[in-house]
């Protein structure tokens, strides 16, 4: 689907370029920053943290979705939207689906941000590929009870669904 | 690339499945769980705690990957292997790009975990698609600054990679 953009969309995007720039600046990690937003409102931002909080998954949309989530104390964000000052690495807009946000808005794509030296693009081509072909090991082993956990949450009278 | 399987890894994935049956029964969260390793050793595991961490990215696989990061006092796993006890949905397995883990060996696939409701083959198929596809409202918005973070980064003598 397509945004209906207005001129507090641009705001809040050039605001999460600022913050991308400000993460370098001060070494907290890579140049990339994300703002989440509902009914207009900051409710949360975050910027990457990778290397100074030792978690490879501490990506900009992924902090920014972490913090927003505390500050509402709830584990979706649904009519909430993602701004981003790159366009979101396949973990990231996993997490954007998984979180159910209604919009994302980023500024850079993932081509610049592969000149840049990053693998978004790299890890965009590799998850749909055959497990065979891929450049990480990958391999499904088939065991009798692999369908056990499903079959439990299945069955579960007090599991919480997300 | 194509693993080469030994019995230890159908005990570690065998573990993988007991871990994620116990995760449904004690409440924890969603029926998945993972287990990392170097060298045969188990560094760390990690459940599906999103709806009890309010977290919607605490899957197994991050979770885990977050734990053994933590142990190791690194942002990187190279060398490890991950177990996990479903295939990996994509934000996860974007996440094993990122902490350059070296195996990936999993259970159940995707299809199990549609069939139990969950939307791994639903976000892996929207994330490929075209921006105004997408179920998600999805928009570039091009700016002037928008590579403004990235020249900060490539221009940064202190910067640490990722």
């Amino acid at each position: 689907m397509t945004a209906q953009i207005n001129s507090i969309d641009k705001y809040f995007l050039q605001q999460t370029i600022e913050l991308a720039v400000e993460n370098v600046k001060t070494g907290k990690g890579g140049p990339f920053a994300a703002i989440i937003t509902k009914d207009d409102k900051i409710i949360a931002n975050g910027t990457n943290i990778v290397t100074t909080s030792h978690d490879p998954t501490a990506h900009a949309e992924i902090s920014a979705i972490r913090n927003a989530c505390n500050v509402l104390n709830d584990f979706q964000l649904e009519g909430c939207t993602i701004y981003s000052s790159c366009e979101p690495c396949p973990m990231c807009l996993g997490a954007i689906y998984w979180a159910r946000l209604k919009r994302l808005l980023f500024a850079a794509d993932k081509s610049q941000a592969e000149k840049a030296g990053f693998d978004d693009a790299f890890i965009y081509k590799e998850i749909i590929l055959p497990y065979n072909q891929r450049n990480l090991t990958t391999e499904q082993i088939v065991l009798q009870e692999d369908n056990f956990p499903f079959e439990t949450w299945i069955n579960s009278n007090s599991k919480i669904e997300y």
